[in-house]
């Protein structure tokens, strides 16, 4: 039985119709290897800008049904073009939006979930030697609305598409070659992955990466769906392969390392040490729905009975939780001030390997220490463990970990194109 | 029981987003009128052109069916973002492609003919006190394959919704004023005409008139929908009202002159005078999808016992209809030359008043004698008389026969944009 293939090309990818001749390419060399295809495919280039800005001009705030009605028709030029262009070089191509081959979604705009795709039509059309070319970002509920999948929603929609189709694989064609140890910017020497768990992708997509959004992690581990991350215009590397732990061939201890700056650190101070107030700050942040990072709660002062509750926030979220604090404040009882420190980074260290190898997380404490670095606040998960620094610091932790932790490469990273954030 | 209107917009009324704004005002004022408002519209501008222009970069040839696909992501846009500039306004607004409604077509590619519309979720939105927003140009087949309706297809859209919904009325708003009885540029004093009946318009239209494709107005003739022609941008004028010649307040004996010079007359000379001679000619351009207007056969010559053919087509056809008459010249024993004149025009009285007024031909034949135009060939319909003159009498044909018929108006028609060719 002839294996299938998913290929997802994301929107620099399709940008123009040279770029969408140069997909076709690599559509038709997976076909050529003697596998199935099925192409997902977002919109081209700044084609969703474009129609935003129009959508903006006639509505301050545009409903969310007419804006997934308008923002689908992006994926609808794409698919086509691309279908014509595999046809062009002789292939029998076929393109299908996500009400044709159905998609299904629930009923909620700009941010649906699948959930499940209907495969008798792609089946067949696999069956008569047919590459499939599938709208990726939107789908369509049991009425018939068109949805749209929101951020990394066509990445969501390959790796769905793979799950459904049993494919062997879901490559995810994009702009960087691969996933990197840590950011290329920050240490030259970063390594690309050949491979990366995605219990480990999914951490360093949380501490801050941007090649795949967790979502699409999220489901392929779900469904146990191989993925590849490899760039569609450097054919020659094989990219990074993201699987089940179980799958992988080694296992170091530290598979990257990230760094996030984009977070703001909170201190309530002098807040009453009794029952409750905790769940009362955390749950009044939920319902604004702000999303709170690191929690750490200080141990109470004996003389006063009240202790300092510090965590993290996103910094586009800092205005609203400050606001949110202040009406907070003398409903738990705080006496204290709200500290607000932005000059931080979280730094991360990510990886399968570490759960059983004691001393990794005394590894990094240390190496932080001796290069001078203050730890202002620590959290860890199974596979992970970050540390809060001041900003200034933060390329250097980034650095002497990556080193300790044996990542660097011979060769220095080629630096081009928007590199993950790792 | 409140009644329908639906409204047609063409791409010229949706360009740009100030246009769609002045759009959503016309369908507001539908609405508060105290009607329910169905709307098409066709595809912003020339978005179709700049979509063919990349299908093109990609495949010299590409696929009907691809290019439907492509092409009908077009209305997708403009339905989006009328109904956001509606809901914009406070009034309650959904839009809907074909697919999502049910445009039921024939699986046939970029030329679809409309077999059926359900209805039920329209007029559940109707009941709702929604406007309605529906792309035009396009439909589905029971496959769930995409089509597109091909020239004139928003209109023909428009009128088909009509029928189905029982409308009051179809509005098709477009960059003219409505229909004239002639060609303001040829006469600046052409009248606008109050009322046409489908007959008259649809001998006008053949007859060279760009205001509706001949297929809407057959579609609201079979239907009975009265239709009116109105500019968007000039809305103290109600337009030209079309409709059932039973319905109509008068019948002038001329509606309106049409000249027609796209034409090109050929005759084949000498062609033996016995039975199946002429259809096997005329069956072989039909067989090249070659469409004859005019066709006279002279008395045969008794000498010689053969006859000549002539008739006119449009010149775009003419290379071809030379080769496939110089193929056929031996089969039907032709031993003349084939003469071609590309110097002629049609020159059309059209009027559905005609029909028991006698002495319109003898007018229309006079008034160009008396003008000094020769009369080439003539051909008479029910509700239409047309003549084949020189070229460059075209102009004095068609404003002796206005005046004649007393079409002139006193106000000289404001000859702006894309003028009716009537």
């Amino acid at each position: 039985m002839r294996k299938i293939i998913v290929q997802k090309f994301g929107g620099t990818s399709v940008a123009d119709t040279d770029k969408i001749k140069n997909v076709a390419k690599i559509v038709i060399k997976e076909k050529e290897n003697g596998n199935d295809v099925v192409v997902v495919v977002s919109a081209m280039g700044h084609t969703t800008d474009h129609l935003v800005k129009m959508a903006k001009d006639l509505s301050p705030n545009p409903s969310e049904r007419e804006m997934d009605m308008l923002l689908s028709t992006g994926e609808g030029v794409s698919i086509a073009l691309l279908a014509m262009a595999v046809q062009a070089q002789g292939y029998d191509a076929v393109s299908y939006n996500a009400m044709q081959i159905g998609i299904m979604t629930e009923n909620i705009h700009s941010k649906a979930r699948i959930l499940g795709i209907k495969t008798e039509k792609l089946k067949r059309d696999l069956k008569n030697g047919k590459i499939i070319v599938i709208a990726g970002f939107q789908g369509v509920t049991e009425d018939g609305e068109i949805t749209t999948l929101g951020r990394g929603g066509s990445d969501t929609s390959a790796v769905a598409l793979a799950a459904a189709l049993n494919a062997e694989r879901c490559d995810i064609y994009t702009d960087v070659e691969g996933v990197y140890t840590t950011d290329p910017r920050v240490v030259p020497h970063a390594s690309k992955l050949k491979e990366i768990s995605y219990e480990e992708m999914l951490e360093l997509a949380h501490a801050g990466a941007n090649v795949l959004h967790p979502r699409s992690v999220e489901t392929a581990k779900l469904n146990n769906v191989p993925l590849r991350v490899r760039s569609s215009f450097k054919l020659d590397n094989l990219g990074t392969l993201i699987l089940g732990v179980e799958k992988m061939e080694l296992n170091k201890p530290v598979a990257g390392v990230a760094q996030d700056l984009s977070q703001a650190r909170i201190v309530v101070c002098d807040v009453p040490d009794k029952p409750g107030v905790a769940a009362k700050l955390f749950s009044k942040l939920a319902q604004e729905n702000i999303s709170v990072d690191m929690i750490i709660q200080s141990y109470a002062r004996k003389v006063s009975n009240t202790n300092d509750i510090a965590f993290t926030v996103d910094k586009a979220d800092l205005h609203k939780t400050i606001a949110a604090l202040e009406s907070l404040k003398t409903e738990i009882g705080a006496t204290g001030d709200i500290e607000v420190d932005e000059n931080i980074a979280k730094v991360s260290i990510v990886g399968a390997g570490m759960i059983d190898r004691p001393g990794v997380a005394s590894t990094m404490f240390e190496t932080l220490a001796e290069n001078g670095i203050n730890i202002r606040m620590i959290s860890t998960s199974e596979i992970k463990i970050s540390c809060l620094v001041d900003k200034e610091q933060a390329a250097l932790a980034v650095k002497s970990l990556h080193s300790v932790f044996k990542l660097d490469s011979d060769v220095k990273a080629d630096v081009k194109g928007d590199l993950p954030n790792i």
